[in-house]
């Protein structure tokens, strides 16, 4: 398999300029204020360019939550055992954790595909196999995926986008489960925007204030053994990457390619989200961001990206956890947008 | 009709302590590391301590928008003019205003009540006429309302509360409609807060910087001339408040009796909020704050009610809308809280 498949440089589609000024225009005329409604009104303004229609909806959303484990956590940089990872993907199939509560209520589409955990999972329900391996190379010590690895798991995240596509999502979440990889995420981003381990790593799932810094540490040493190859963002995927952040990196880029609007869930699917545009700049269009998660470094990933986050709740869960809590934020902005009645419908005076 | 009525001094509802405590033990056992969903996690145990139950809903949510004028319109504070607040309450009946889309959209039932308008709207489907008057006098040269006119508007607010407590209702949001109604809560804040006007003044529906300027001249005159009797809430109130910023206060204290959760909305509700906590302090344990305007002096009032705000998009309307925006987040906090998997159920390994 090719790391490099010429289908990553494909563009993005185009938005839809007509559709963003016939937006626009409505909003003016909207009984209220203009700009009262705040991020709401800029929010159905992207949509409908996205969506290339004057009346955007999102009615139709897909899950997917990629989990993978990562041969960093025998470094000790999780506060929680490697076996988490193939246990949740358990608690995904019997609809007990928090992406599952949170997809079932906003009427979502929820995929979970297993891209490699250290321990077996057996056959699950709902559950796509994906065995790419059992989790990714401890990157301290070596590349974290080979070549093929690499390409299999971006080609489970373009077959998770051609899903969403097939049934025909105006949303795109991508969710991670994976122990230890913030430790990959913040190895990805001091990568890539040459920021220092010490303003990435962060405590994760709820490491102390030593923890942190063991973590910042290895972190450094692992930066410092791949030095010279970190000029390419695949090649600092492959090395310092995880299936799961792979995934959602594919993901996202071909949802932008097919036109399907990705709204960004936190820490991890953020570096996925730097990875992507890095790879293609014009992908950027087709991302929202949900949260400002808790987890320290996020914002500095998020300013690179100039990214406007919508909430900003203290969650740090992942799984596209935060993503799904902003969904009816999106709808609200839609539905507003949609059903408000014009100054001329409704003989309301305009500003004097 | 008596200005500090009796029942506005019967005390709140008492909490649940041990719902509360079964809310949170209940949260530490959930498949998700400690504190990891943030606010999501605090919400739910708060509404479990007020709802005394282990696991709390918001199915059942009650919104009701007042409308009045206010005379202070007259010292061109408002960037619309008046007749607008009539033209609204009539958009409000066709069902073509923001809230009447939110609360569509998010299942709840919508209450206008209009409390008095400069122009008059005639009778209208589901508009509550309560004619306190042609709107308020205008409080640079005089107190804003009458005792009578006062306990009027506290009344329709109580009545208010008591139409949402024979639905059921889990949750009530209070909003707001009247032209200039940002400088009559801007006034209100700086009696009760010993802030500036230069300090709460703010755009409102549009002002430019002239015009806020303006607006904190006009205030601070207002408060020379009431300076010697803005000692007790209720004065407050009556000097320089309005119909609906009174029905909003009475309200809420009348929620809390009631044991209803409160959801304030921004600005104007806020400083409806500050006021019933005057009156009573103990209404504070009823209130959640569903956002922080884009109004700046917004964040002043939250400060001094030591409010945790959920949403920040930016918002500037009124109506209830910022609240109602905020509700899903509400459910979904409660729909984490009661139908996650705890580890023990889900077989899924803890914190090391």
């Amino acid at each position: 398999m090719n790391t490099n498949p010429d289908w990553l440089q494909q563009p993005a589609k185009n938005l839809n300029e007509t559709a963003r000024n016939a937006a626009q225009a409505r909003q003016q005329q909207l009984t209220k204020p203009p700009g009262a409604l705040g991020q709401l009104e800029a929010l159905a303004i992207q949509l409908a360019a996205m969506q290339g229609r004057k009346k955007p909806q999102v009615d139709k959303v897909f899950i997917s939550v990629f989990a993978g484990d990562h041969g960093i956590a025998e470094e000790n940089v999780s506060a929680f055992p490697q076996l988490v990872t193939a246990e949740m993907v358990k608690n995904f199939a019997r609809g007990g954790a928090a992406i599952c509560v949170l997809a079932k209520q906003i009427g979502a589409k929820l995929e979970v595909v297993n891209l490699g955990t250290a321990f077996d999972t057996g056959n699950l329900p709902g559950v796509l196999q994906c065995n790419i391996g059992k989790g990714t190379a401890n990157f301290a010590k070596q590349p974290a995926m080979t070549a093929a690895q690499l390409a299999a798991a971006m080609h489970a995240g373009r077959d998770s986008a051609e899903h969403a596509a097939n049934l025909g999502a105006q949303l795109y979440i991508g969710g991670d489960m994976g122990i230890a990889n913030t430790t990959s995420a913040a190895a990805l981003a001091c990568a890539l925007l040459k920021h220092t381990p010490q303003q990435l790593a962060g405590p994760g799932t709820g490491l102390d204030a030593n923890g942190v810094q063991h973590k910042a540490e290895v972190i450094a040493r692992a930066l410092e053994l791949h030095a010279a190859h970190l000029n390419d963002p695949l090649e600092i995927l492959r090395r310092l990457g995880g299936f799961e952040i792979a995934a959602l990196t594919a993901a996202f880029i071909s949802c932008a390619q097919r036109g399907i609007t990705v709204l960004v869930d936190g820490y991890i699917t953020t570096a996925a989200a730097l990875l992507a545009v890095r790879i293609q700049p014009a992908v950027a269009n087709w991302l929202l961001y949900a949260h400002r998660s808790a987890e320290p470094g996020h914002i500095l990933m998020l300013d690179a990206l100039k990214a406007e986050t919508l909430l900003e709740l203290g969650m740090r869960l992942g799984e596209g956890s935060g993503a799904a809590v902003a969904v009816p934020v999106l709808r609200l902005a839609c539905a507003l947008h949609n059903n408000m009645a014009t100054f001329a419908e409704a003989g309301v005076s305009e500003k004097i």
